[in-house]
């Protein structure tokens, strides 16, 4: 990029006020200045109200990207010759597909350097639910990371204070500033921290539906379709699913319950719909990477991996790469366990026709399972269980949930919030489809 | 207002994004947490972008104006008994008409509190020129400026810290986020201090043309109507000009040069168009008050006060009530004199067709007279003065401008710019409208 011209912050954000375009060095000295202490916190919200409200195009979102991305580390890992693939979710309620799909991609022929966030808000955070495990360090140094990448085939860590700061400053201004719900500011969010990773290719999971940030399927469309230009004109392979959030993934939220299913699902023992969704996402990271020409080709390289045993193993091996307990793998009562488990159980005989996945979010989150505030510990052993699926047939006294709690006051008020996230009456559930579209 | 419900401010930031309407008690909420530090300048910033992109009805702005205007301290001027009225003006290059009009008032049976600003940008500030009259005095505490109002009938301040402190603090940040340009925000910006006043009545002097801050009638007419709009909603009597600022003002540009022609305003030797202009606006104010029925008898009034000397011997009260010399109505020379006067001279014969203000406002502002960054000292005696005008035949040689600066280098630099404002050349000059819109 050539040296930007020395343009006053007010002038190139009342550019963008009267929907103007910037240039990439426009928008690189923007967040060059406000990374030197130049452009104040208060102008770039100015900007990035101006940007939620006028849009900012591919050339812009990819600069800001850039600019974002080079404000901190990036991650090169020159030792790992594998292909280096990553799988980025946007976030739904009881999605832990991470866990699983680390290890079962690293016996497949691919490296998957991942580095993930904590909950805030509705959506857990892997982070918060590897740290169920008893000891696992999600703070490895950039060398340790390399050598764990290299030597598993995966592993997961927590964004460091180097990779990207810019965006670390700037999300924490959007999220008190009404200036989220940005396609373009996601979009630069998002891959300003994955393309730290040094990775080749990144399959997103963008979720739609009710527990997602996207509600909806033309929404998480556009997300997608942006997030897979900026990413390819990043230089990356790029492919995108997306797959439902309108009921939860699987059959647990909360943070060891979570990783209790991961496990399973590495094990081949696992809820249907979550190695589902785990063996598609899988699928595009080993096209990608050209180590499955088909999907079926890559299905059955995973299924093969899970069945071996050789996926639970690559697992242990990363817990034990990041100083956690590995016997959890095979024996999860090693995972923290709530003092209380209360059943929820069906108000009436019928089918199950609707699990509403936010309410249950939040649930879980009163639990302990997530935060209100970034500062706030989780309690890793609380949370939800569902015991039945959508379209399922149930009798009355059936139980539906088990809540996980700290105590019994606790778990009877969650249960009876519970209750309420199912809807069971006559009639037939609509047909849950999970992948609803795949984009390349 | 009513007690607003506890809302987080990113929220009301999101409904002013998406369009939504706050309620005035949202409104006082959110300027009140500014003020106490619970709302953070990053996130005011936001609002305003929203704001100016979104607009605020007339509901919102009204709720701004009195949330601004009760942030400090409101003027009641009980001992003054007299109808009270100011004028303000949105500037103008060669905008003086503060300076004559308060004392031609106040020999009216108005009172004229007026409370000014200073110069930035392009403009020239009131408080600026007065501060060119030796040992003017703009800081008077609120109980000698309701005396010097009572006893005088007119006296001119600056805005103290107690006046509308959230306007300066918004009014700050929105010079250094591009957003300046919002009617709702300008309106409240004005109003909130305006009202601080204690007036019963406001003119308004709403300039449009290529030297003033509205470039265009319509977009004038869109100031001065909603101006008026939220000020009558204040319950004050408003009207509003629309004057030209097409052209500069008047014969002169800086400050001792334009007290110079207030001063001859005052004594019934000015320039005819500042005579216009001034005594316009004064009709305004005199018909307001009730003092006038028509156009005509607020003209006579205003005329027998200059004629008779009255305004003048006003004037001379006024400033000698500021601590200011008062010989300077009866000697100009009083005044500061800039070392240099230097003749700009017509290039070739012809007819001035066009008089540019802008580039002369900011030849007055390099030569010393205004601004560029806060902070800065003006320098009183510099300037520029016309010696032409729209329309007059020229000879090659004639003088059409001089210069008064501080050094014959910086003189000679400014004359070769001088020279281009002027269009001198063959055919009709278009004929100068002074009012162009008289609004109630």
């Amino acid at each position: 990029l050539s040296t930007a011209p020395s343009l006053s912050p007010a002038l190139l954000i009342a550019r963008k006020r009267d929907r103007g375009r910037l240039s990439a060095a426009e928008i690189t000295t923007l967040i060059q200045s406000f990374m030197a202490g130049q452009l104040a916190d208060y102008q770039m919200t100015a900007f990035l109200m101006a940007a939620l409200l006028n849009g900012l195009d591919d050339t812009e979102t990819t600069a800001l990207t850039q600019a974002m991305l080079h404000s901190g580390e990036v991650l090169r890992l020159p030792s790992v010759k594998r292909y280096k693939v990553d799988k980025h979710s946007t976030g739904g309620i009881g999605d832990k597909v991470s866990i699983c799909l680390a290890p079962i991609l690293a016996c497949c022929g691919v490296a998957v350097p991942m580095i993930s966030g904590r909950g805030l808000g509705h959506t857990g955070g892997t982070l918060d639910k590897l740290e169920a495990i008893p000891g696992y360090d999600t703070k490895l140094s950039s060398s340790r990371f390399e050598r764990v990448v290299r030597e598993v085939g995966a592993s997961i860590i927590g964004q460091t204070a180097e990779i990207a700061p810019a965006d670390r400053r700037i999300y924490a201004l959007r999220d008190v500033t009404g200036t989220v719900e940005s396609i373009p500011l996601i979009v630069a969010s998002i891959l300003s921290k994955k393309l730290a990773e040094g990775i080749d290719g990144l399959v997103l999971d963008v979720k739609a539906g009710r527990g997602a940030f996207m509600k909806t399927l033309p929404d998480a469309r556009r997300l997608a379709t942006a997030l897979i230009r900026i990413g390819k004109a990043a230089g990356k392979d790029v492919s995108a699913l997306i797959t439902d959030m309108d009921t939860p993934l699987g059959k647990t939220i909360g943070n060891a319950l979570e990783v209790k299913e991961a496990i399973a699902i590495v094990k081949g023992e696992g809820p249907s719909d979550t190695l589902e969704v785990t063996l598609a996402l899988g699928a595009e990271a080993l096209r990608l990477s050209g180590v499955a020409k088909t999907a079926g080709d890559a299905r059955r390289l995973q299924q093969r991996a899970i069945d071996s045993g050789r996926a639970a193993e690559c697992l242990e091996r990363m817990i034990a790469a990041h100083r956690g307990d590995p016997r959890v793998v095979a024996n999860s009562q090693r995972l923290p366990q709530a003092k209380v488990q209360l059943e929820v159980r069906a108000p009436r005989a019928g089918r199950v026709l609707d699990i509403e996945p936010m309410q249950l979010g939040l649930i879980a989150i009163d639990l302990g399972a997530g935060r209100k505030v970034a500062e706030q510990a989780v309690d890793h052993a609380v949370g939800i269980e569902l015991c039945c699926e959508l379209g399922q047939a149930v009798g009355k006294g059936d139980v539906i949930a088990t809540i996980h709690a700290q105590s019994k006051a606790i778990a009877r008020a969650a249960a009876e919030r519970c209750e309420a996230a199912f809807r069971i009456g006559s009639g037939a559930a609509p047909k849950r489809k999970l992948i609803l579209r795949r984009l390349t």
